[in-house]
């Protein structure tokens, strides 16, 4: 395809051709109670016209005493200009399956949204099962659209083609700002048919193709096709801080040593890492390091694994999304042809697919919002009520990872919480799926031990000072008191550190 | 092979018949810390001389003095000769990674045995990433061995392979119980290396072989071989009580509406049933039911699925063990080569793989301890500390199936324990795992609701007429009083239904 600028040369399909129309028509063909199925995972190819549109009718109708609010489906979190827009607009009904956007957080700890926070991996089975009920329409920004329906997607793929599968209607929103040359960067998997007739997926390595690098659009069902060429969210990079930088420091040194000991290949195994500061400082770490040929199987490029890819230390990255900070998304941009050749983009159900992630083998690191001693981590909920993002892809990778590591600082919120606490007041990963706990304090190796010894080693390792003899002086009274020795707890304390908070603003008195 | 009761008519190979030797010369080829991998799945295929002539051993050694106590890995729950007599040896150090010996509990929740509960289907690799350390000794239970090294398996696989692969020197118990007919009904897959070697795994159907039908013994690591002729554990059958029929009626309700509304095909998916009464209750009344072709991929085969192979409603059952009562395994060995046309035994990193559970979409049925008002479950612990059996196959299923049902009465202990509670004490299958909740009282149908909705449903649908009120109470006031509308709680008092059964012997006032 010739490369432009101009997003009405980038749709070639006549039919389609004849469907372009503005925001606003679009947002018109939407009905109250509507399923709409949106492309975009982490702040990446996300519609961005469109949502903006429907906040605004949905604002125009509610002056008229009117209601229009629909369920949102998307692959992952999305950007302002649909998740904060539309939550703004009090337009959303149900939202799932994973979001990190003020509004929509504000309004679901609010109780004025539901929001049902589920394994990214079950996502697209779920409406294809039938579980989700009918898909009104499907929203998808694309990059272009040949001739014959194949479409070049955008920046991210996430569950692009089981929506466009699945909807009664499609709109797609085709985006300039994404560069042409990102053709061939995708690999969308056709073969995943629903059981009995599902198939093994034929995935062996991080960078082989094994679908097509085109989405198929149902021509017949698109009923209205926006031009745009606003870029994605692209939050800034944050330089990793002291914290963060231990933390990684820990890592490393454990991979390091699981090199040495022989259960790891000296080019380590595939890297999953989670969105955030410390995520790059592990990976900017393995930057500086001694570790050649690394590769990464997961769910988002960040702006480490671009520096790794472009300094030859890391050979491919596969994920089903770009999540960069501005500068690094238009580097990628300048060299995508090179870029191509290290990096594939999946949808969702391949990149987290549990199957694939045992197969591979793939090395997991998952931020945390708490873990208790008994190595039980908190992913999504702050003092057991407040929902916080969601469980993402944690769980897809940690249960079924070579070696699971959670990580974060041993104190949050400048000190009045401690990431340690004696029974997290949310389980998201329970203690069969946690390996491995890294602090800025150390880390803590659980495998093959059972819960007391778990306890123990946590507490030395992971706790910050001021909270240990806290923590210690639990552990050696529930194992004088608990009504048995295996998992040793006093209920009634077990809460202590947050009801405390929930008090005073502080976890320790 | 010529058929025989006779175990040295079981031993062709030359060099294994000339290290046959009694149980007591077998044990006392062990060394004190010994890490010792044995064969044994739900009370089958697990050594009987081998173990009691140890913990005969450990007990002598007492007497003068010494110490000898090694940690035993199997497959799953062992029987009386191997988990009873050990334990009540006090000769086990480490256990992992099931249990369900009432000897094993005692010391487990006593504080006497380290016990590790573990994902059933992360067993064999921890041990083949080398995890767990070297395995020393391993004990396998086999029916025969061939000239040239092929065994034929016994009545369980479980990490029967991984354990010859990896142990420094095997002892063999060749035990003539089991008819040398049942050659032919193993599978066992020697394609599944470690990453990043591992391809994927072959498997797409219920009754497919894609392995050998025997274990490859390793020859010149053989130090003994054991005679044996003593029948597995072997539970007598009990036929389901009144609730335990009242869940299947339910389930099997929801089931047919499911087919009625197509999420499911007329003949179902395959299902996994955990052990137990209601797992039984439910396969009677598909055996009156009109489903039709039914398969089932699952950790044991249990009496249930025998009646339904016997009446043709189901045509394929695959397992990693036997599970059944002592007249069913009779009647299964007197028909052996019928029940070969229907059943496969593999190992357990195959029967409880995550890829295959959810590429075939397995129906998952498991028993449960406990679960919270937001769909949350415990599988594993009695009032947060005291372990009873443990996770299971539980997890690898629930998370990969294509639905994820948990089962229990609404009531335990003789009423003094609600099943459905405010918080559980432990949470093993998160918010995110479970799909569908059954009681005797009603079933409750959490996909795609938010916690709220959840907790709502499961307090009408599933909770005892009399606990009701109380939890209805606690969920009113927490979503007046909690600190976010999410998942509301009061922590100070989520697990007072806990508390005051430890204090008063009932969780209701």
């Amino acid at each position: 395809m010739a490369t432009s600028t101009a997003s009405h040369n980038r749709v070639l399909n006549p039919v389609l051709k004849q469907r372009i129309m503005s925001a606003d028509e679009a947002a018109a063909l939407i009905r109250n109670g509507d399923n709409i199925g949106m492309s975009g995972f982490t702040g990446s190819g996300y519609p961005k016209g469109f949502p903006t549109a429907l906040a605004n009718r949905i604002n125009s109708l509610r002056d008229k005493g009117e209601t229009l609010r629909v369920s949102v489906l998307t692959g992952a979190s999305t950007g302002p200009e649909l998740d904060g827009a539309l939550a703004a607009a009090n337009g959303i009904e149900i939202r799932l399956p994973y979001q990190s956007d003020a509004e929509v957080r504000k309004r679901i700890n609010a109780g004025e949204m539901e929001y049902v926070d589920m394994h990214l991996s079950h996502v697209s089975q779920y409406q294809e099962y039938g579980f989700f009920g009918k898909m009104d329409v499907a929203v998808i920004e694309v990059a272009a659209v040949y001739e014959d329906g194949r479409a070049i997607p955008s920046t991210s793929l996430g569950n692009n083609r089981a929506w466009l599968e699945c909807a009664d209607r499609v709109i797609l929103e085709v985006n300039s700002w994404t560069p042409l040359a990102i053709e061939g960067m995708h690999d969308v998997y056709y073969g995943l048919d629903i059981p009995p007739r599902r198939e093994p997926i034929p995935l062996i390595s991080v960078g082989q193709h094994i679908g097509s690098p085109y989405l198929n659009i149902p021509i017949e069902k698109v009923v209205g096709v926006i031009e745009s060429s606003e870029p994605d969210r692209n939050s800034p990079f944050k330089a990793p801080d002291e914290a963060s930088k231990q933390i990684a420091g820990h890592i490393l040194e454990f991979l390091d040593w699981e090199v040495k000991k022989g259960h790891l290949p000296p080019d380590l195994l595939p890297l999953q890492s989670g969105v955030g500061n410390i995520a790059n400082a592990v990976l900017f770490g393995l930057e500086q390091g001694k570790f050649n040929n690394l590769t990464s199987y997961t769910e988002v490029i960040q702006d480490g694994m671009i520096n790794l890819i472009k300094c030859g230390k890391m050979t491919a990255a596969s994920a089903t999304a770009f999540s960069l900070s501005p500068e690094m998304i238009e580097s990628v941009f300048a060299d995508v042809k090179e870029f191509r050749k290290h990096i594939v983009l999946r949808t969702q159900d391949i990149s987290n697919n549990p199957g694939i992630i045992r197969r591979l083998g793939v090395i997991s690191m998952n931020g945390m919002i708490e873990a208790d001693i008994y190595g039980n981590v908190n992913s999504t909920h702050i003092m057991g009520s407040r929902m916080m993002n969601g469980i993402g892809g944690s769980g897809d990778f940690a249960r079924n990872a070579f070696l699971s590591i959670f990580m974060a600082p041993s104190l949050a919120s400048k000190g009045t919480i401690s990431t340690i606490v004696p029974m997290v007041s949310h389980v998201d990963h329970t203690e069969h799926d946690v390996e491995v706990l890294v602090t800025e304090k150390g880390l803590a190796d659980l495998r093959a031990l059972s819960p007391k010894k778990r306890a123990q080693v946590i507490i030395d390792n992971c706790a910050h000072d001021d909270v240990k003899p806290v923590l210690q002086d639990y552990f050696d009274r529930a194992k004088k008191t608990a009504p048995a020795l295996h998992t040793p707890h006093i209920l009634s304390e077990a809460h202590s550190f947050h009801e405390r908070y929930l008090k005073t603003g502080k976890m320790l008195p």
